[in-house]
């Protein structure tokens, strides 16, 4: 099948819409009730249902972080990886104005008291874990989850038709052990979508979201190469 | 294998059967104890089951706004989806009906007080969104669920034995996050069930949840189509 | 692989083994901290894993209602059905042995007072729930169960690989409704391993949880024959 | 693919890392969160997405227990096993110091006080067993992991490529049923990691979480040759 990079484009959006507006809207409208476990489930299993839904035009990247980590390894063009960062953004803030909508129907919602599951440190940190602390979890978390993407998608691998399971699962342990630290991004996209509309804090620390992300996805695919050097 | 449509309606029968009675069962029976990530578990492996259990007969739609997104993208025939939404609307009242005969042995189980887990807007909300949330919800959440339905099962997927998966823990997330909006349709047979039993409001607002679907369901195979277009 | 009568025995004990010691014990030794959508996860997990580790050996029974249903459909002869029960009755006994001698070593644990996750109705039901409806409850979800069984393993499915996933998955979302209810057994093996070890009103209803579901499973196969009848 | 003794090695000390970094990270940041349920998915999922990220460079064991059992079936050289245990005990290590590195930014964090998600019996022990009932429930509890490890991955299945699912989901039954008698280890070199920072109590009874894991894995071994002789 020929896939044109509109297409892959295309997919790249709405890919990262489904993650940021299941995985935020879980914590937006129902962390009340699931709890830090329901939201890394509801981040985990977006990705899981996109790779199989979309990985098969795209690869189902959804995350500058792996499309950057996918740049340095060379796995993907320059050319593309520019289009797939500017389709996960602009699918991560359309995500995040739709899940307005829904949430300020609620008479009890207010974009400046509930958030719209932006990531934090310091006093916008869950447990109020200091941006070290927060840099540090966002890096290695970043890492664990780039050394899954690239191990389990490894040419060499015999088992490539469960790395959605894999990867979807990767990000639920993920979360479940970082939302206490930063309320997980180890994605800039999905960082940048609710920072734009909630502004103040999360826009001023939205740095930590974007870089973080980066190193951490460029350590993984180091320590990938690491072991499948071939 | 050659199937008869009547054998795929037994098993489209069936299958909604399970949906609605697994789900909204484990919302009246078990709804105090697992919470609404539970029951967002319950309904989604319902349908990650089912789809290993009867998809090789009828497909495994067991939902009016899959076949009719089917239908529209020239997946079934006309008349297959008219004997296959029937036998799901049938399956999900006889669901409802034995879910009830169950409830109503517990001495302290009354229909008006508790209801047999149909979908609602305004005051019948779990956390009270008004109908235009409760709609928009229905809507971007059944075509999140169908671009996985049609991406996860397109014939220029590799992964196909992975569908049930991705659709089934699809409906999990869906439902983590839409539960405290409508109670999560995204189905029309599977709000009909109940709402013939409880009657009230269920059925003043079951309009709802068969429009919402509907639309969000063609929304989804358009969306689909925009990125696998051969 | 040429496999023995006696291995696949050694196979079943010791699966049933593993069932009732993950599902039994998540409920006596940790019901408290995990809930009942704890337990239904250590169920349906406990099954989902021996699918795998043993069901190359021997199919996987470990539950004499899938034996006895899987007889009436000629998939298994009448003399390996017979080794096969006897090996699941012990396993389960077996297990309950084990489980109480870990749980009897802590300071506040009495067997009148906590039990071994056995199942009940009336008095003995988790929601104080009648026999009729316990019957009910044991009949239709292991209807259900069967008829994921049956399907999932059907040699007309391409995708017997997933029978595990998904004949685990279900008896988790069984366990999610049903265990407000009963306790759920929908294996006699799995009720007779505590019962004969708390005795009283677990011995004396213990023919709830061997007829049901018994019935329930000869009523799935019936369901699935009715779709799948090549 | 021919891989080299350093390149398992390299893998081997990631995928520990990777397995007590998010294990036990998730009961140091976010036990209060999620709790026993949460711990016990991230410890599961951990190994799952390992097992396809590294299982094709080194068999993915991350764990001495495992590498024993299969030492002792032939399934490993020795020279490979010492390399294996090493790279294991090393990954634990560097993961519980760098998971301290985050936990100790938070105002209210002391490693007397929280410590690192360290093993324990006794006062140690979550619900107070004594090493009697822990000694039992590592071995039983290791014994059943190694059956499914052997078992899934043996060379009769035909179903090998589903083995990361069903390990992966048996560690997270195995930590649903034991984490209140000892946190679970079935894996020294994940009781080493804490207990080097932790010491006292942890360091003392660090014996039981190498004796009876090394023990149970053993048994698990000679239950899965009883039905797997080929």
């Amino acid at each position: 099948m020929n896939v044109s990079l509109s297409q892959k484009c295309i997919a790249e959006f709405f890919g990262t819409f489904v993650l940021v507006f299941i995985g935020t809207g879980s914590a937006v409208l129902a962390g009340a009730h699931v709890g830090f476990l329901g939201i890394a489930f509801a981040f985990g299993i977006s990705v899981l249902a996109m790779v199989y839904a979309i990985g098969y035009i795209s690869g189902c990247h959804i995350n500058p972080a792996i499309t950057i980590s996918m740049l340095a390894f060379g796995k993907i063009s320059g050319k593309d990886a520019v289009g797939y960062i500017i389709a996960q953004i602009l699918g991560a803030i359309v995500a995040s104005g739709i899940l307005y909508l829904i949430a300020s129907g609620k008479a009890d919602y207010s974009l400046a008291a509930n958030g719209l599951g932006q990531n934090g440190v310091g006093d916008g940190s869950p447990d109020k874990y200091p941006l070290m602390s927060g840099m540090i979890a966002e890096i290695v978390l970043t890492a664990i989850f780039l050394i899954v993407v690239h191990g389990s998608t490894s040419k060499n691998t015999g088992n490539g038709a469960f790395a959605g399971v894999a990867i979807g699962l990767a990000l639920t342990m993920i979360h479940i052990v970082g939302i206490p630290v930063t309320g997980v991004s180890v994605n800039p996209a999905r960082s940048i979508g609710p920072a734009i509309f909630v502004g103040g804090a999360a826009l001023a620390n939205l740095w930590v979201f974007i870089v973080g992300p980066i190193i951490g996805g460029l350590i993984g695919g180091v320590i990938w190469k690491l072991y499948d050097n071939k």
